[in-house]
């Protein structure tokens, strides 16, 4: 059998896999998969017992996160892990997290089916609550395993349990103690790459027409989630040369920030503004009154370091320009940032040839949302990332990848391990 | 005495009435003179006293409206009414509306200063409600008198007591199923001229360094309180050729507007865009989503009614211009409107030639906000208006208008009933 026959006959297994996931966390009108809780749970074990059924190994380790692993004939070769998650958004769809692991362990079934054996270990993990959703921070299985957990992270509270983070690892069989230690799970110098397999968030490839990309990079962002903006109230006839509108200083700010993005972009340094809410202060509105008050939240993402830190100093720029010409005062307030997950240039590269092949056109393209692969490329392990076709975005019951599209990330991933860990 | 001297000779009186004002509304730290309450009463009580001081005859109409009449000489001629309101909006100054009554009285008292009798009757009139925070609906002493209240508007409840409008005005004397009958309570062609001397409420005269404007029109306007923009919800890594952001798209059609406004300005068409709600929903905010909905509210204003309808067709075509550019969908919504006041060109001129008689420059502003005024120009009762210099807006604790500013418009009235009404 060639590999790209092996690969073909594990759409069943795949397909199987996805609707058993869709069937446990089904919550009209969307899939709800919820962290640490009845939906990722059931997850876990389905997937633990299709891992089993490939004669591979289930473990849970102090995060909860459950790894499958596959010993390669060299104790001594540094292991291959491939991962994503399995919780949802409330109400989200079947494929953001869940595509990823059942990418793995298909990539697994039909190495076997080639009869491929790897030299070094193969392990596919399914890591605990990447969505934001559950405690207000997201990435949580892959901040576990790599010790980059935040300062009082387990002391947050599930939204719908209300258990702490850490009293919720520990009712999954992890050992939230273990994790307060702070050191890593896995020594990030012991691994020898970490893959993950995420359906596109945004409609690239179904605009590029192909059913697999090679990600380049996951955004970092800076956010400012309560910019404020103080100019003066005043009455509806005041004239122009008098006014200090907040509103329309909001109004300006926004589109002056959006012509960043788009010179940005001509330029060819991707990124992307995002501001969610901009608006007059409810408790204030008039028909008949000009707006003293503005309050805005900007969350501004790039692909490079280097990129997001000039990006900063635009935004200063941009800040200052705009309360000058509107005589408010413009308070950026609290900030965050996150940096983004640049991809392993030799697995890139190694994809590519992996994707030729197989006689797949694979576009480069950076992701538009970050992943747990960000931490994996923050702490130093070689990452890299594959984005499979999907209509309608994620986090929301329309998310639509097909199968077939999925197989062809699998038919990569599979290519990719047989160069890199066959015997 | 000269009509000068005899004009200063009344800036105690103005003073005392001013200070009398201030201290029956006095609701720290500003000023509240409740309509058909209180407050309005109360200073409709010493007003009334005021004017029996001077001889005038005290009466109250079907309205509610307090008449301080001074009879001519020539019972055929048509009186001159001088009027404004004495209501306040909640906490606000001491000065929009009653400024403009104690000037009507201290230019009666300066003409009998000087000697002369009028030819015509005077009346002073104290009109009611003419703020719109009580029902919903302002310049209601106005409507009243000349039949133009809109349908329904005697059912309207008032926000404090929450009487109706008919019972306000049957409480404080008045006769509702007079006002309902829909005749006016003056016939306009019986009536030589409306005149009103009203605070600026925009800092034009500081700026000019002038202690009195005379108005040539009070504005109209088209609103639009609830603009509707829908987009479509989207991920924070949608790039931005996929997105319908309509937050983006309400900031472009805000600034747009305010463009048409200083590019009318600058080809000398005075005008007003005033947007009080500019917001994304707040029950949809979000850090991490572009927002597929956003509201406006609108109030575009000016003072001529052809220039009014040319401004409503641009923003028609501004609005289809920025939906299309934005792939959103735009809905002004409700429409109201209210036709420009323009002022009588003869009594204009006449008030000239009296602020030159008088030795005041006296600038030609627009007023900034619509008054009394505006209905008796639109029932064709020839219509004059003087503004006074004033700090800090209207409708605020920290409206300043001195009253030797004051005593400037009493003067360019007296001098231009001396004139008129002389005998």
């Amino acid at each position: 059998m060639t590999l790209g026959e092996a690969v073909a006959a594990q759409a069943p297994l795949a397909q199987r896999l996805l609707d058993g996931l869709a069937a446990l966390g089904a919550d009209p009108p969307g899939i709800t998969r919820d962290a640490y809780g009845r939906g990722e749970n059931a997850a876990h074990a389905l997937v633990a017992e299709a891992g089993e059924a490939l004669g591979l190994v289930a473990a849970t380790d102090a995060g909860a996160n459950l790894s499958l692993r596959w010993p390669g004939s060299d104790p001594a070769a540094k292991p291959i892990l491939i991962g994503s998650h399995l919780d949802s958004v409330v109400q989200g769809g079947n494929f953001d997290g869940a595509a990823g692991v059942v990418a793995g362990l298909a990539a697994v079934a039909a190495l076997q089916a080639a009869g491929i054996h790897p030299r070094c270990g193969i392990e596919v993990l399914a890591l605990r609550c990447e969505e934001a959703v559950w405690f207000g921070l997201g990435l949580i299985g892959s901040r576990c395993l790599l010790a980059r957990l935040p300062p009082g992270a387990l002391d947050l509270r599930h939204a719908r349990t209300g258990l702490t983070l850490a009293e919720s690892i520990a009712a999954c069989g992890g050992d939230p103690r273990r994790i307060a230690a702070g050191t890593p799970l896995r020594d990030p110098a012991t691994l020898g790459a970490y893959l993950e397999v995420h359906i596109e968030q945004a409609p690239q490839l179904v605009e590029a027409g192909a059913p697999v990309a090679l990600c380049l990079a996951n955004p970092g962002n800076v956010r400012h989630p309560f910019i404020r903006i103080t100019g003066e109230d005043a009455h509806t006839g005041l004239p122009h040369r008098f006014r200090r509108d907040a509103a329309l200083a909001g109004a300006d700010l926004a589109l002056e920030l959006e012509k960043l993005w788009l010179a940005e972009e001509a330029a060819g340094r991707p990124m992307a503004v995002t501001i969610g809410r901009l608006h007059t202060p409810a408790e204030r509105h008039s028909l008949t009154m000009v707006s003293g008050r503005f309050e805005l939240s900007l969350d501004l993402r790039a692909y490079a370091a280097d990129h997001l830190a000039a990006l900063e100093a635009r935004l200063a720029g941009i800040v200052a320009e705009v309360a000058a010409r509107r005589g408010v005062r413009i308070d950026l307030g609290a900030r965050s940032a996150a940096a983004p997950g640049r991809m392993d240039p030799a697995i890139l590269e190694g994809f590519a040839a992996a994707a030729a092949r197989a006689g797949l056109p694979a576009p480069r393209l950076n992701s538009p949302g970050s992943h747990d692969a960000n931490n994996f490329a923050a702490a130093g392990v070689p990452t890299g990332m594959l984005l499979a076709r999907n209509r309608n975005g994620s986090h929301n019951p329309d998310e639509a990848m097909e199968t077939g599209d999925l197989m062809a990330s699998v038919s990569v991933l599979t290519h990719w391990l047989a160069e890199r860990a066959g015997e």
